[in-house]
């Protein structure tokens, strides 16, 4: 082994503390800092990192990055080489199998250890993904593709358009099924945008990732990759949707609709909810169950609208009490084209904000409201303020979430500024953004596992 | 009858246009608008009440503000006088029984239609509390208190700072619990605000409000100011909390802590969550369960530290994916003093932000971050992103709820500025706003019933 592997991918002055040390990537350490004591092994980096840190896997499998100025001493205890090459072998073919795409935007997948520490290229060729997950070959038949590689928190519409023309690309080549790994923070973004780009598909369009990497006893990569791919491969929702962890351990994964799902916890592996609806359906790596009878089938044809229109400048403004008009100001004269507020209770503003944004409106600044409670509808009949907000021309965003209300008006603002215009197609649901009503169960989530999901759909879809 | 009580509270081109249609107060209409057709009631307005709206009570019980402009023609149907005044009649005195404190701060307890639209004056005093709610003497002895009357979304430190002073005198004058009366919109940042403000009370500090006006066959108005009233009186909990109606329905409301709750539904009765914890407890008109063993009891003493520091120059920055530094550099060269940010994932923004904090951290602006995902902790040792946020001195803050850390934050820093003692504050739980660890049950919502909510209590918590 050379001194350039032991230290692999150590730069600058992460690389002269570890020399200074005298430990190497794989030593087995305890490392002294300032803010206390930390145990684990040192873990190689990618050549793309800074050269500040020393990232270390703690005993919790969490990752931790300690920063090179804070550490007062290392002691080595030990050394422990892992293996994180991934057991390569060729995808198995078989004509009779559907085709599905997988598209790679960085995301965490499937990878001997966490792809965002760079300490390991994950699982993304078709041979790699079948030696890490040798379940995929009894799915379908699999073609990977990287469309780019970044933090999911990084992503524009560069990337969305990207995206988007892609499947365009996957769908006339005559997939079944395309299948998007994708970073976990701005996943729903990601997925409320593509719902307005990719109109309609014919095939599912399924978005996924992991909470935890699967080096991690506990980690969700393998089940939502499979739970994803045979929904992309064999499921019969035809519509752009996220496919994640569902909330019973490892029973099902929750099928949420692009434009209705949102993160709703740091950490945990089910984090993604539908927002106001219930899930689009629930998947497992050999079936789909839709729990919607509005969930649109598959076809046949190639027949897709993919519109990529994006106008940039939109801001969501979320208001908090004794909020000064200052923020607005900046918006317009930063020459803004639209802002989303997400309000309070039924979409409120306090009375000091009047003033800007009648001046915002004047300017032609399209301003919608949506409700920063996430649940329920946008009511601005109802009080003096949101019948001055009204008056003032202020429109009320229904129960579009305010994630996917920024995205829209960003899609909308890509084709026209001409206020009836926009108002028209802010309002007009293009991919279930805007619904009639909110059920009662859903407020709360789906309880229960496959036996209850089974249950629920006799009652309420037969 | 007066043409003056015939078209009561209408004035300008309001007054006008119910002149011109010949109808009036209590007229059973059908107004048809350009907008549609909407049938209901003329309701009385409030003399504060602009003159650009007629309002209508819909046969739903909703009310409706209707533009003059937008009226094409009224038809009157009938007319169908309503009694909105309160029968009053003298609160009992019993010197047996707890003397609790209705501080009013502007929002609907009880009234015989909406406070909001101003057509009624609210039950407010105890002999109309007593009229409207008679069950109140059963629990206590009611003096009540109104501090001033605004909608609660244009609250600002005036307000807060006004409560607080009030809690202390009522503290000292010997009240066994106070009641505040306040509006739900931003009900949870008052109550945050008033657990920085209000320490150590020996009293049950009990919000309340409805979702529903009293005059609505669904509304939890009398419930909510039963199960707050008997709370404060008798419970045993003294804390900052809010007691709103819980998700079964009418068989108990759920008691808040101060600082992990928030207004998650625009119109159900049943909005108020705890987040990343159990509730504190639950209340019937007859009893208080604790749900935590860390609920703090009443005392016999009248101590209370009420320390009502507030900085103004303070902003919540919610994160969205394309997000331009812009709108942070607004916040630097308008002084501002501190900042919240509320990330995607595990605390994260993206990387053009990154210049624009490091200039406002360099500034002396107290930068802190929170989860949009609203659960979960920030944790910015595992990535990259996070890392380098911390590099530029963006302080991680736990589990602080957005709303809560920007009112903390704006409390912290009437205090002090200086870094290193801000973030000392910041991250030392004055009333749990931050905890060790958040239970697997507080990412779900309680359910069921009082049995189910005993069976917890028994299994939990003895």
């Amino acid at each position: 082994m050379t001194m350039d592997d032991s230290l692999k991918g150590y730069r600058g002055s992460a690389r002269a503390k570890l020399q200074e040390m005298d430990v190497r990537v794989w030593s087995d350490v305890e490392i002294k800092t300032r803010k206390g004591t930390f145990a684990g092994i040192i873990l190689p980096r990618a050549e793309t990192g800074d050269d500040q840190h020393i990232v270390l896997k703690q005993r919790t499998g969490y990752n931790l990055g300690l920063h090179v100025d804070s550490i007062v001493d290392i002691q080595e205890m030990g050394y422990k080489e892992s293996r994180y090459a991934i057991p390569e072998s060729e995808f198995p073919v078989d004509p009779e199998k559907p085709h599905v795409t997988l598209l790679g935007t960085g995301g965490t997948i499937a990878s001997r250890l966490d792809y965002r520490t760079g300490a390991v290229i994950p699982a993304f060729t078709p041979g790699e993904l079948y030696g890490a997950v040798p379940e995929l070959a009894d799915i379908c038949n699999m073609k990977t593709r990287k469309l780019y590689g970044i933090f999911s928190e990084n992503m524009g519409p560069e990337q969305w358009i990207a995206t988007a023309k892609a499947i365009e690309v996957e769908i006339a080549a005559g997939a079944d099924g395309v299948v998007i790994g994708h970073g976990t923070d701005t996943m729903h973004h990601t997925a409320a945008i593509l719902s307005f780009m990719v109109q309609d598909p014919p095939i599912p369009i399924v978005i996924v990732g992991s909470q935890r990497s699967s080096d991690r006893p506990s980690s969700d990569a393998a089940l939502n990759l499979r739970c994803a791919t045979f929904t992309a491969a064999q499921g019969n929702i035809a519509e752009v949707m996220v496919c994640m962890f569902g909330p019973t351990s490892d029973q099902y994964n929750l099928l949420h609709r692009g434009t209705r799902v949102r993160k709703m916890h740091s950490s945990h592996r089910d984090t993604f909810r539908t927002i106001g609806d219930m899930p689009l359906g629930i998947a497992t790596p050999e079936k789909v169950i839709a729990l919607k009878k509005d969930a649109k089938p598959r076809r046949d044809d190639r027949n897709v609208a993919i519109d990529t229109a994006f106008e940039e400048k939109v801001a969501i403004v979320y208001y908090y009490p004794n909020m000064k008009p200052d923020i607005i100001e900046a918006l317009v004269d930063n020459e803004y084209k639209g802002i989303v507020i997400a309000g309070t209770g039924l979409g409120h503003v306090n009375r000091p904000l009047f003033g800007v944004l009648k001046k915002a409106i004047d300017k032609g600044i399209a301003v919608y409201m949506t409700v920063q409670t996430l649940w329920g509808y946008v009511q601005m009949y109802v009080y003096d303020t949101g019948r001055d907000l009204l008056d003032l021309g202020v429109v009320p965003g229904e129960n579009l979430l305010p994630e996917v209300a920024y995205m829209k008006l960003c899609w909308v603002l890509g084709h026209t500024t001409e206020p009836e215009e926009v108002k028209r197609m802010m309002l007009t649901p293009v991919a279930d953004e805007i619904t009639d009503g909110e059920p009662h169960n859903g407020y709360i989530i789906l309880q229960g596992g496959l036996p209850e999901v089974e249950e629920y759909v006799k009652n309420n879809l037969r």
